[in-house]
């Protein structure tokens, strides 16, 4: 049977991490991935947050799923009386996406015209869905609606690439897509010598350095981290996301500043955090399993669990965001450290 | 033992794809996707090319896997000068880098200052290793090389972000990491609407909106297309490579023409493939199997087994687009498929 | 005395170019340049306009001035419920503003929180200015208000450049900076052969392939034209304008189709002209002079006369955008009728 | 006579700024600007490099101007192989240019392929001149040259946009365009207090989290500055530069470190500064004379009055740069001062 061809990545759980905020307690988290030496690395994170009182601090600011249709317009004129109008009926068109789905509701509109294009991005909260298919169901809904009412528009597409799905772009992080998270930690300086062997003065300096201006040369696009999309990669993959969705999570902000007589304030900034409790791959039984085991499976308002596995997936690159970074402030460690541990995983697997 | 946990990620071999040009002859792809519409969109696009003379026609334009090191120089002048100084010297580096690698070649140095901050990229060419442990590994006996000669610099970072891995940039696009591969098809008029449901001028009409303009507008990076991702996704997880590289793999371009009566010109351009038939993961048996069914592993010139296996991704990439562009140009097509795919796929599996 | 030394930049009134829509009738236009070739190229747009029934259409999208203020937070979680309740009291807010201007109006307050950083964008209208000085002095006063009203809170700047004035970003673009205007000309067949010895068909394809293309794979950001900031800089400059301004201005799309037999509907889109009528450098006799001569000095409603300044100005871009990519689609023509150009207003002038 | 109509800019003469490095002595420069308050904030820059022992260091790193063609090749192979080509026959094409030009000499190709289009991006010098007319004609030799000797090929464009030319992207910062020059100044901390009312620890911070951190959320391309465009638009315009350029001049990155006990290290570098001190207006008396008076109509080898140019724009861009962060790090002196000045032009105007 082709149908139970697997691909078996390499999986482990580590932690646990100490979280509080929107997301509070000890928890565990699974990392799927190739790549043996993320698993210490995270795990070194994880136990700094367990030696910090706060351990680390999560908010998650916000949450939406989009997609942007394409209409044609005879003319430019005609694209922006049509785009105003359909702003205007946010209303009417949110009974629309409300007579289609249980979960879906639509929250914002955002028009833009080129010439006589007109791309209409339709935002809506989704549950604890990340909300693809169901972003797709209500734009198609939508367009039908409003095509009816629209004689002068022609369809152009369901999906418009201003929405965006899975692309390196601007639009995500400013106007919102998936769950925007930050996660924080306040590291006290002899920790950060103890467990980071390094300074809160080098780690600063590293990410201005590296982060914020190697990034800026590099041409990126909202995007000044060392490596979200590794950690992203392998919690997706563990939990059944849509892993594709690394692509936008992975334009996120690493900051850091020196509190105090050398401590660490040290944050990941995370807005397009794109996961769901339901859905696509959650069903398969060792993803539900892991969403149980990390509390994200509980009753609850709808969306809490995704809430709560977006704060967690925060963490989790915070995790390992701090660690190589800290490394790399250490002439010769990150060859040592990788080399180490793949020879240990080697040994245990 | 936790060492032996994994997560099974669900995968299915399509095709097989019809090739020509670097790339020849009939070859099936694994994808391990959690997303199973991708099945059959992928395969309808390797039936095509299974009707088409040439297949689809793949050029391997270059290769290279990069690491940008960081130095602190004490004026802006120091770091322009040693900067320089390093470019000229590029064969005595070179020569560092052979001293500690078989595969390993330096085959350019980059460099860019800011302020006194000096960048220094490395690009080589890393055999059949996607070759990020192999450049990190030669960045760092070239920065211990360099250090020794220039004692006016300090150590910055093994990695200052101007490489840049898996991060949305445009760096990468323009001065090369990873495999560079174009791969086009020329479809008939005829079998655009027998196999697509769609002409030539209306799939050119949605790309020039969709992928070009809607991008433009979303604050895309040197990225025109659909969802490359997905695909990039799936066939890495399938074989083993490091998947958190589609985030600059996704950064690529669509274009399409309409010649002759209505025939359809269709290509995928993808500067940054980052791929491996040796190194991390590579050894895991089903991997193994897998790089083999894809004739990835028969004994050739160092590179040429990663190089037929960029082209494959490529060519797949292809497929998933084409087939996805073409569902957009009908309303109501994408969702339509979809739900019949996912309960097909239910039924079957 | 120094006070009276002026750079005397040599500039032409071309057209009159033949409007309609939401700024109609024939308007000739001052351009400032040390660039002669612009004053026929942007003529030879001109002279195609009154060769068309509806001239060149002119859709006012938009208007708004933007300044981002910062305010660092002790941590994350506070950056973000400042945030929220910042956003929850624009009405309040808006009343600071109104108690201190009389033509500015708070229109909207977007946040974004990075780690313990918060950014707070105010977006204002403000009238015929094009609104520099107006929201700085509003932000101003805003920032008091909140920081009495957030102890918690610290001035980190009055500006954060997520604002952005005259810097190359996406956030403008996207939310909204100065007025966004679309032009529109629809041309038959004939003319397009007969004025601008070229094709739909061709112009369509170049359009394509280098504004569109192009300026992808160069990293573009939200822009796709030609040459939009010559325009806008000679413009800017003959009506006072702050030209600075034309680094975002430049970010607009240019696009094009075919229509029926050979017609060509072609439009410039520009989503951030930032113009007045009235502050910094209007009451210089020649600006008032050009102001009245374009129409932009009658009275009217508050902003009519800079909304129509921003689609003379769009109209005018058109004009040249449409006459440089019509001369490319011919071998040899561009630098033939530069020299041709230059050869003349050299003998002129 | 219209062809004697000037929009007469109001301009001033600030300075000197005390250089040294590759620009070295003390030189005034001319700032064209409806901006007032700009110059007593380049003043004050001015008066603290006259107060610190090297003045404003200046480095220039590289110089070149580009144009990129584009050609049309029947598949995407054949556009891959005579890219190839191309890159090879680089000496061939070097005589090409030659033949046509005195100033102009060939240093670089770059090809790039989407599809079946092929762009050549070529680098020359061009001595005094900032070279778009010189790279247009070199161009054009080159194109038909390179279409003789490739058959296969149509014309596409003589110009593609991956120049690129006055718009904002990202391959000018990393192949170059212009020339890339880095001003640094090292200002002691006591200097810092008495002339900026500033500490090197407040300057940093808000360099980071604005010039950087809030540019990164803007989406900026390449871009970490405050406002470069200010500077380089009055200086262009003064010395008779085609000003459109300061689209890409404005692409450029701040830095500050705090050195020592509360010394300030800072620097402004700007990849593409695009001047030249002979073509295109700057035989026009009043350009003469400013460019006699900065010293850059001196006799030198080619291309050095234009370095001298470049580097001193650079300088004046510090300056400015400096004088704003200074004020932003105070609550309320953006405002007061901006009135402070504009009032005190209008009483000397």
């Amino acid at each position: 049977m082709t149908g139970e061809l697997t691909t078996p990545v390499p999986t482990r759980w580590v932690g646990p991490l100490h979280l509080s905020g929107d997301v509070a307690g000890e928890v565990e988290v699974p990392l799927a991935t190739y790549e043996s030496p993320l698993w210490p690395s995270v795990g070194r994170g994880a136990r700094l947050s367990r030696l910090v009182p706060d351990g680390i601090r999560v908010s998650v600011v916000d949450e939406r799923m989009t997609r942007s249709t394409l209409f044609i317009a005879p003319t430019a004129a005609a694209a922006v009386a049509a785009g105003r109008d359909l702003e205007d009926r946010i209303e009417e068109l949110g009974a629309v996406v409300q007579d289609r789905s249980r979960h879906a509701r639509l929250i914002e509109i955002d028009t833009e015209v080129v010439g006589h294009l007109l791309f209409v991005r339709f935002a809506l909260t989704t549950g604890d869905a990340s909300g693809h298919n169901m972003v797709t169901l209500a734009a198609e809904g939508l367009m039908d609606h409003i095509l009816r009412g629209h004689p002068e528009l022609a369809y152009g597409s369901i999906s418009g690439n201003y929405c965006s799905d899975k692309k390196a772009t601007a639009v995500n992080g400013i106007l919102g897509r998936g769950r925007s998270v930050v996660a924080e930690i306040e590291v006290p300086a002899g920790l950060v010598v103890e467990q980071l062997r390094s300074s809160a003065d080098r780690i600063v300096a590293l990410n201005t350095r590296k982060n914020l201006v190697g990034s800026t040369i590099a041409g990126a696009l909202r995007s000044a981290n060392a490596h979200y999309a590794n950690m992203l990669l392998a919690v997706y993959l563990a939990t059944g996301q849509d892993a594709a969705n690394i692509v936008e999570g992975s334009q996120g902000i690493t900051y850091a500043e020196r509190r105090g007589e050398g401590d660490l304030l040290f944050s990941c900034t995370l807005p397009n955090l794109i996961v769901g409790t339901v859905g696509n791959g959650k069903d398969l039984p060792f993803v539900e399993e892991a969403l149980e085991r990390m509390g994200c499976r509980d009753a609850g308002a709808p969306g809490s669990g995704a809430r709560r596995l977006a704060g967690i997936v925060a963490a989790t690159v915070l995790c390992g965001e701090l660690s190589l970074l800290a490394a790399q402030t250490n002439q010769g460690e990150l060859m040592a450290s990788h080399l180490v541990m793949e020879r240990r995983s080697a040994t245990q697997s």
